[in-house]
């Protein structure tokens, strides 16, 4: 049984990955839905109730049946590197290729269906709410009465942005930043903007998650750190990360969590407050794991190896059992 | 409770599903996203692990958690109607209102990952097989040597769009057609090519299933039609549609790829042979209904009303139970 992976040609995080499938004879395929229809070709029939499909790449053939698993991990837009390509074909080629692999039995890390749910950051906080974890004060609105109200509730407060990244091409990360006391919030009324009271911060904590281990790792904040710089994707280097125990409650909520989302793979961003509570600030479900994995010799790349290579569980597939939460 | 639809100002099959709530008493607020944030305005607050949410549109406020059911008919692009629209706008106003709906209880006709997974015709051919229903033998493939091959095999084919309409604006239809016998299939490899055994067809079936309900309607096909015209959509006007009874094993093989789609409403394509054999073509969860009930007088905006109007089942919601099927 065979692991496929779907990701660009230059993807250092799946390289790492692939190293240890490898090492434990896994059969691995690597795809990019970009290279339909070039170096990418696939075909799938349905006849007499039965269905067989394959998919080749640089002169491999796999058979869709005999997949244990799917990652997708950074695929390209699907016939992105064709000669002539146009919105129509990529349409095509997405329904060809995703649509007979949802049809297949393999185990996804994610399905693209819970990851889609997964980015929505307003579902988000309603579902770490539902499974106990502590989530700051936080409003997301188009109101600006609204915001003023919060505002003087929760004076010291963070903005950031409701989606993820900014949708320019490269996309932008854009830092959440403090909100000064004599914000004037009438631009809300504009667009939705999101407030979150600001956790003064001791640490910050990445629990990245993979089926059901846990590999948590804590950047102490610097006692003379600028208080202005709260996002610590653009802070100044400081503490390294290093691996950090999970407390059981926060264990079991996180648990709770992907499995309720039915993702295999989550990368949880707590602030750590000095009682030591964990704040839940967000789970992205294709977060980057390669750099807490250099900094703290975390073995999160072999744990997504062996989730990848399990065989695929006894019993009924999504497709034959409502209620399944096996995709 | 409230009923909310999603859709365009100008949707005349809304309409008839708007006449049977309003006379039954049943609360309706009618949104289209498109006029986030002029005319619609939203807000919600996540505090002490609780979560109040609220919708204003005309000058209507309705409570996140006073929903009974959402109806996504068609919803405009998100913030689309605003004065500076961007791609950002509409992402940060599209995770702000769906995030925050995916967070609620109510019911959905149909939820939105189930509607993306069901447009998926790969996917759709799988799931119909696995119910029982008699799908036409079907090939999707970019290697002319199998459609050349199914060629052989099945002289007798049509060819079709693996996914829907053309993505030009406005979208386009784009017509099933026969395969002439001497057809080059080379241009396969540009394109992955869905083609299907053509089924002599004697009808055309169209089942709309609306929960649990099923309301047929069936087209004789003209003795003297021209064989060429195989898309209903495109042919020239013969009979009409007429009321028809859905044999047992349809009607069950029907709910079961509904309950396993997760879908609360699609609408099924069968061609009825010359043995009676229904063959599935298609089941669209955003099929139109309206000219089959102006055609046949079936009530099928009353069940969608009534399926609507039901008030959300006890038991745990979808956030907090992993595996329901209830959305």
């Amino acid at each position: 049984m065979t692991v496929l992976i779907l990701t660009g040609e230059e993807d250092v995080t799946a390289d790492m990955v692939v190293v240890h499938l490898n090492g434990s004879g896994v059969p691995v395929v690597r795809l990019d839905p970009a290279d339909l229809t070039g170096g990418v070709s696939l075909s799938g029939e349905y006849v007499h109730g039965r269905f067989r499909g394959h998919l080749s790449t640089g002169g491999r053939l796999v058979s869709l049946g005999g997949l244990r698993s799917v990652w997708v991990r950074r695929p390209g837009t699907p016939a992105g590197h064709a000669a002539q390509p146009s919105a129509w074909l990529t349409e095509e080629a997405s329904q060809a290729l995703y649509g007979m692999l949802r049809g297949c039995d393999a185990r996804w890390m994610n399905h693209p269906d819970a990851a889609r749910q997964a980015r929505h950051k307003p579902w988000q906080l309603r579902l770490a709410q539902r499974c106990g974890l502590p989530v700051p004060a936080t409003v997301i609105t188009t109101f600006p009465r609204a915001a003023r109200e919060f505002a003087e509730r929760f004076p010291d407060l963070v903005v950031k942005p409701v989606s993820g990244a900014h949708p320019q091409d490269p996309p932008r990360a854009v830092p959440t930043s403090r909100v000064a006391p004599d914000t004037d919030f009438s631009a809300v009324a504009f667009g939705p903007t999101l407030l979150q009271r600001r956790i003064a911060k001791r640490a910050d904590i990445r629990l990245t998650v993979v089926g059901e281990r846990l590999l948590a790792a804590r950047k102490a904040t610097a006692p003379d750190a600028d208080p202005k710089e709260v996002d610590v994707r653009f802070a100044a280097p400081g503490s390294p990360w290093e691996p950090a125990g999970v407390p059981p409650r926060i264990a079991d909520a996180v648990r709770t969590y992907l499995r309720r989302a039915e993702l295999a793979y989550g990368a949880f961003d707590f602030a750590e407050d000095s009682d030591g509570t964990w704040w839940f600030l967000e789970c992205n479900q294709s977060g980057q794991f390669g750099f807490v994995e250099v900094e703290t010799g975390q073995p999160i790349a072999r744990a997504i190896a062996e989730w990848l290579s399990r065989p695929i569980p006894d019993g009924p597939s999504k497709l034959d059992e409502a209620g399944s939460t096996v995709r």
